[in-house]
Parts: structure tokens; C-alpha cells; sequence
């Protein structure tokens, strides 16, 4: 048995990390997806793989000036590249504490949308910072033949934000919404939200290229941002109940803090043959 | 870190393996069900306890009487109990091999279906003596409006075979088939084969429970045993394409046997604060 991995995931958004610290790995997409695979695989949403930020190529986005020792290599499911997950950070922070590899609890992670300001408080939560969330104009999703209004958000990645009376727990999200090329030339996540008191809320999500997850790091703060929106409010907290678990997400004038649970449930090494041809 | 385990799959039919020789583990159906949690646990089909046969209650299903040294505990990825999965039994004959805990090619394992006599080739491919399948009559599903005629056979579970001419690979296998409640009491599964030579079957299968899986080994054993039924042939072979892979069955006149792959690709140890609470 060789190549070491660790299995974790964060409000049930779920990863492989896969310790390189010398950026030795060969980490093509086909061994992306097969390690991905839930069947023939461990099974993941995506690829974490942990590497010192100074031995990667200079070429690779968000290492230049970075003051990060370790970076976030982010890999989907479907081998591609992406530049930032909200729980997968939160993963990869943790494993960096609990393996001795950072001696501090508060640092940055290197990623490909650049550093980001990470606490591992002592419940091992973690929190993020993700940024400024952005409130753009309002637009509206067809789902299922069903029109739902809402607020645009850019959190670095474009949301649609439809807040609604009726339960978001029954609604049908097996379909994919139709977005308006105008307001989504990319496409976006569509956010489906409850208020349930003055700072608690419930959501459910579709990934864009993904369908319904268990939860979505940016989505929660598109959420959060919607909603302080509405009450016309520039800064403030919420909670926010998503069917993997809950976060809290701060707006302040700054940027918002994503918080959250993190989880590393397994350690162990994949046998060398199988990485070699994933069978 | 604390628990063993290791992850495989036959023909994509996926395992977490504990090996626990002492029935030392208490694993309890909240265990089970999180572990085979595709997100917040290792994911699977089902987990295969590897126990001493000699360590396990007399009052056991299976163990009374029986030649095995190591006994297959299969478990349900709801938690509840199997008593046999034909290609899980490949996966856990490899185990022991790979593991030193047998020293022959041929050995038996025990189920609470009875023992299983397997035979793991130079090639790590495994023989599993299925047992006896029986070709009952006639019957019929009905899936999505859709009627499908078949042939109903009992390999220790029920099926039903449906030969089709149209490629079963466009089917439509979201729903649930509806059967006649007179022929399946307790419902069965439900295979769509094609024919693509003397000796070669595509299959896809619904499995009763579960919906459509990339591999059931007694539904291949269902399927070439319909098929040679309608050739009026007792005995003979079959290769049979499922999602997941492919394996060859072999009709005899004291039963069948079932040859596949099983691979093992990790192995690792599970945090004992998430064993003890699953987060």
C-alpha cells in the first residue's frame, strides 16, 4: 500500500486530501475521477491535495505573492480544476492542525483565488474568509415549469437567491433551473431559502454542473448576503440550516466569514497498483 | 487512529471491509449506516465484517455446522442484514488471501446462507459457488407505463429476466418496476438483458430495494440461467456485461458458479472519535 489519503468532509461535502507535500504526485484527471468514483473509488466530491505552495510552478494561479506555506489544490469530481471551495478549506485547515503541519491556529491557505484567512477554534469549526458578497440585481430561475424570483449575489462565483413562504424541505430539485443567459452568461447555484427568525435560515441548493448538494460553502454566504439585503442591512450574522448540517455566516464591511463544522473521519494509504491503473 | 478497514468492489458493487477475527467490534446499525454514508462516511454498498466463523454466537445463521474458518457478516448499507452477495464474497475471498488469513487458492466461506466454496485465480479474479438456479415460470413487470415479460428464476432471491430486442442500454431505469404480487411476495429484482451472441448477455438490473445498481451477482446468475432455458440447455456458460464490468456463469447440473473481478484499493484505519459518534 502506498499513496496516503484522508477522508473528510465539511457540513457533508465530502473530499479525498491526499498529503504531497513536494508536489511529487501525479495527480491527472483520470486518477481524479477514479478516486472520485463512489463505486470504484473511495468516493469524493472532490480532490484536496495538500502542497507546500513553494513547490509548485510559478505559474500556478494564486501562488505568486502568496504568504501561504501550504495551498489547496482543488480538484472536481469530473477532474477539472476549481479555484476555491468554502468546505473543503475548512477541511484542509483542520488536517493541517491535527497533522502538525501548521503550529498555529490561525494562518493562510494558498488557493488558486488566492490566500484565504483560516481559525481552527478549538471544537475543530473552522473559519473562512470568503470574501466579498456582492449583491448584483434580481433575476429569476425556471425550475420544473415553476418560476422563482430572487436576488443575484456574486460571492466570486454568480448565486440566485429566491427566499419563499412555502418549505423549502418539499420542494422537487431533481431537475435543472433554466437561468437567464443575461444575468448568468456561466450559469450560476440556485438558492432555495426559508426565514425561519430573525437570523436563522434554511436552504437548499443546486450546484451549477452538479445538481442538489448537501450544501454549498458560497451559497450559504449568497444566502446570508440576500438576506441582509432585504432587511436593508450592510452587516450582520446568520445562521443557516443546509441538509448536510449548519454554518454561521458574518457579512461584515470587509468581507464575510464562513463557520463551520470540519470532519476527518479516515487515514490510510491506496494500493500502488490501483493508483497506477485505477481498475 | 483506531479501526481497520479496507474498500473494494466487485464489478463495482462497492465494500467497506472490517476485519474484526475476534467479533470484537460492536457494530450496530448506526455504525453501518454511517459508514456506507456516501458523504459523511467511507460510502458503499454494504459493509462485509471479516469474523472468525469459531468467534461468532452458535445461534448465527450459518455457522452451525459449518467448514468455514472466516465467516462473511454482511450488512446492508440501511443497516439491515444479508444473508449472502455474490459479489461481495469475491471481495472478501481476495481479503483473505491478500491478507495471509487462508493459505489456499480453495477454500470456503461462511454465510448465513450456508458456506461458499471460492476459488481465487493468479489473477485475483474469484469463482463463488452460487448454488442452484431455478427457472419457475412466467411472469411480468410493469415500469413506467411499460409491460416487460419475463421469465421468473429463484437463486435463493427471486428475479425476473426480460429479454429484449431493443438495447437495453437507452432503457428508462429511474422508477420502480411494479410485479405481480402472486409471483413475488415479498418483490424481486428485475434484469433487461440482451442477447449479443450464443454466449454473450447485456444486462442491466434493478435491484429490489435499492433501484438500479452497477452489478447483482445473482441477477447474472438469473440471467444465463433464463437464457439457457429458452435454448432448452441445462448446462452451459454465459458472459454477462453489466455496467460495472463483466463476469462468466457457468450452469452446472449441481449448480451455479460466478467468476469476476474484486479489487481492493485502500486500506486505512477509521478515527476512533467518529467510530464512537459518527459526525
Amino acid at each position: 500500500m502506498g499513496i496516503t489519503f484522508l477522508k473528510g468532509h465539511g457540513t457533508q461535502n465530502d473530499f479525498v486530501l491526499l498529503p504531497d507535500p513536494d508536489a511529487a504526485l501525479a495527480l491527472t484527471e483520470d486518477r481524479v475521477l477514479a478516486l472520485c468514483d463512489r463505486q470504484r473509488g473511495l468516493g469524493a466530491d472532490g480532490v484536496l491535495r495538500v502542497v507546500r505552495t513553494a513547490a509548485l510552478p510559478a505559474d500556478v494561479p494564486g501562488t505568486a505573492g502568496s504568504a501561504s506555506e501550504w495551498f489547496m489544490d482543488y480538484r472536481n469530481a469530473d477532474g477539472s480544476i476549481a479555484e476555491m471551495c468554502g468546505n473543503g478549506v475548512r477541511v484542509f485547515a483542520r488536517y493541517l492542525v491535527e497533522a502538525g503541519l501548521v503550529e498555529t491556529s490561525e494562518f493562510v491557505v494558498g488557493s488558486r483565488a488566492g490566500d484565504r484567512a483560516v481559525t481552527v477554534h478549538d471544537d475543530r469549526s473552522v473559519t473562512v474568509a470568503m470574501g466579498k458578497a456582492t449583491v448584483t440585481g434580481r433575476s429569476a430561475a425556471i425550475l420544473s415549469g415553476r418560476r422563482y424570483d430572487g436576488i443575484t449575489v456574486d460571492v466570486g462565483n454568480p448565486h440566485l437567491v429566491t427566499v419563499l413562504d412555502e418549505d423549502v424541505t418539499g420542494l422537487d430539485l431533481r431537475d435543472r433551473p433554466e437561468l437567464d443567459p443575461a444575468d448568468f452568461p456561466r450559469g450560476g447555484n440556485v438558492e432555495f431559502v426559508n426565514r425561519l427568525g430573525d437570523d436563522v435560515l434554511r436552504m437548499r441548493v443546486i450546484e451549477r454542473g452538479v445538481g442538489e448538494t448537501r450544501s454549498c460553502g458560497t451559497g450559504t454566504v449568497a444566502a446570508a448576503a440576500a438576506d441582509l439585503y432585504a432587511a436593508s442591512e450592510d452587516t450582520g450574522s446568520r445562521i443557516v440550516w443546509i441538509p448536510g448540517g449548519e454554518v454561521t455566516v458574518r457579512v461584515q464591511a470587509d468581507g464575510a466569514t464562513l463557520t463551520g463544522p470540519a470532519v476527518i473521519l479516515a487515514e490510510g494509504a491506496l494500493d500502488e497498483a490501483w493508483w497506477v491503473d485505477p481498475a
